[in-house]
């Protein structure tokens, strides 16, 4: 609803950090702080775990001078400047009697809020569909507002997520230059590359625009969304070594086989230490040893892991752009009466990329998950197609500006 | 010797790829091709291997065009554009009825070949040693000059190695980012970081410029120098508890007890998949298995691995610069008649940092090892000391130029 009155604001992080996410909470208080409607707006530290233990801060206080640079430098600021979490709140039925909605509420109350935003990914988006239904009960009016961030891209309705471009971006470029690494001995090897991705593959998708500009591409990419064979892979690879003797491939963490099991599971389930605990490896790791067994060549994994996700020393213009500004468009939104909304980024008709912002159902996005279509997929199921490079190829484009001292990065720290 | 006619000089890069062994090979190209006392600069495809087969390239024509675009672009290029190699040349007791010696000497002499340049490590300073031990026995006067390169830095005579400023760049950078990432959530968790160096532990020490900024520091530091004992190291993780919930710790690959034995062996020795075979992980696996036994809590580990050694995108301007010089003064030294050395980067006294380069005999560094100095590191053994932060800190500065399109790298390629 539209409040007429002056009220109070919070904005919370949740799930896992991005290069990406504090930029939308620069937008969000870039938007706040400058709106006549919102008297002080709080950050919550760790997300609802904050609001629960009432651990919040004056954003607006903190933010008041020297304000731009200030939000330029936490947009440059990797990860959660306000702390994460990733508490799902328990079922609606019954709410006004749940310990933590009844907290939550009263803590919204007393403090006069009005308006909530929570930048996180799908889980997130939970909170805040479980938030919207049960303020009725509390005899609270409240606009709750997610915004989109997740570096998988696999929330819908969305064109793509906040966080995304920028780890993409990370990939890609690292991946051209292990391209260039891998490829200055003569003797046979193979490089296999796990990418984040548990149950879609856009991020290791991500790894073919490493031969845009250079020509050199990874000679496969495997997604999740494709069942793997090991027979399929041993062929592909085959097919490499008559190219050339350095075979590189992209690999989804969550690449799996035609029953449902994990390539990772292999070893799994089959390895124990001298203490006998199971060894917990990845995707890469089966996939090395099999390769081994199989050529007896030189093979190596290379798990990306988290500089992927946090690389805020190389993060994409564009992605830290429309973070700022959809974080911006959600306090819009929310000033506007929308509630039970998810922020989402359009892309607009036209042969220059642009985009605009709107808020569609958080109940369309909230437990759901966008894949890489059919038709970014080659036929064989080991690489992506022209369509997938023109959907990912804008995202990454642009440096973002980026602190430093002595060479070292700067980051801002929210402590008052 | 000093040659008084015209002749030509060849150059190769070998051993493991960096972010900056192309930007020497620029400086030898940039001295090479503006001296009239060289005729034709070739490189050498893969070492000594391209000229055993005598794949070599005319360096001189491919750069005669745009010169400075193609050398800035090179700079800019990681990992070895000429390709690398591994090959150890034999012993030198009667060279002169070996095949390898025998082609090499009747290549440099149908070639005319006088100068010859050797960018690479420890194994690179040895083929220089070799080659310049024998020429006499192929009646065939040649200078042999190693120009150095390693991320190790664990090069004897000079005060640090092209390509170590870079990889300490990219790894401070990201183990920053990584330490905001880690901070987000109030769990216990211990993340473990594996980087580069069996003997030494220059690349391990620099994840301690992360915090020069931000003042987020990882919580410990361990290096191969010292032997690693898991009770303190355990204490020590108890003791970081104390103070935060997320502890982040950086270790050397090449991590060992004082046995000897490697810590990354109790998994590489224990562990077998489901055919049977070894596990080979390393240090960082076999402590976060030890950690998570011992603590219960979340644990990870990370191992940079190739991304560290070849992060064009981020490399220091300081190394850069100083590996450009370092290669043209190679070319002056062999042209003033040094041979049988390597050059050296000198820091001069005084307050601001500045380095000159010169040649030393390449036996004082052939085979040796240069370890972190005792007093660089604390005296627990989980740090290390303000001096070793002082020498270490002027290298990763300055951002070097690093050319894109679309959001994405442009590398050079040296084809003809």
């Amino acid at each position: 609803m539209i409040f007429t009155e002056k009220a109070n604001a919070i904005v919370g992080q949740s799930g896992g950090p991005t290069a990406a996410i504090n930029a939308t909470l620069a937008g969000v208080i870039s938007a706040a702080i400058s709106s006549d409607k919102i008297d002080t707006l709080y950050g919550a530290r760790n997300g609802v775990e904050g609001m629960l233990r009432e651990d919040i801060i004056d954003l607006g206080s903190f933010f008041n001078e020297n304000t731009d640079e200030k939000l330029r430098r936490l947009s440059a600021t990797p990860a959660a400047a306000l702390g994460s979490c990733r508490l799902k709140l328990p079922a609606t039925d019954g709410a006004e009697n749940n310990e933590k909605y009844v907290k939550l509420f009263s803590f919204f109350k007393k403090n006069n809020i009005r308006y909530f935003f929570y930048i996180g990914g799908n889980d997130s988006m939970d909170t805040v569909s479980k938030l919207s239904a049960v303020s009725g009960n509390f005899d609270w009016e409240m606009n709750f507002i997610g915004v989109p961030k997740t570096i998988d891209n696999d929330l819908d309705v969305t064109d793509h997520t906040p966080g995304y471009g920028s780890c993409a971006k990370y990939i890609a470029t690292v991946m051209s230059e292990m391209l260039c690494d891998t490829a200055v001995y003569t003797v046979k090897a193979v490089t296999i590359v796990e990418i984040m991705g548990r149950d879609t593959g856009w991020l290791t998708a991500s790894a073919a625009l490493a031969g845009i500009n250079t020509g050199a591409f990874p000679d496969y990419i495997y997604l999740p969304e494709r069942d793997f064979e090991y027979d399929a892979f041993f062929a592909d690879i085959e097919e490499a070594f008559k190219k050339h003797p350095n075979v590189v491939i992209a690999v989804s963490e969550g690449l799996h086989f035609a029953d449902g099991r994990l390539v990772g599971e292999d070893t799994q389930s089959g390895a124990v230490d001298v203490f006998g605990h199971k060894y917990l490896d990845g995707t890469g790791k089966a996939l090395e040893l099999a390769v081994k067994e199989k050529f007896g060549c030189k093979v190596r994994s290379v798990v990306l892991n988290l500089p992927q996700r946090c690389a805020s020393h190389i993060a994409s213009a564009t992605d830290i752009s429309e973070s700022f500004g959809v974080g911006g468009a959600a306090v819009g939104a929310a000033l506007d009466g929308k509630s039970k909304c998810m922020m989402c980024i359009n892309r607009n008709d036209g042969e220059e990329y642009s985009v605009s912002f709107s808020p569609a159902p958080v109940e369309n996005v909230a437990n759901r998950i966008k894949y890489v279509p059919a038709d970014f997929i080659n036929e064989k199921g080991n690489g992506v197609t022209e369509k997938c490079i023109e959907y990912m190829l804008p995202l990454v484009r642009g440096e973002a500006e980026y602190f430093t001292r002595n060479g070292l990065p700067e980051f801002i720290t929210l402590s008052l």
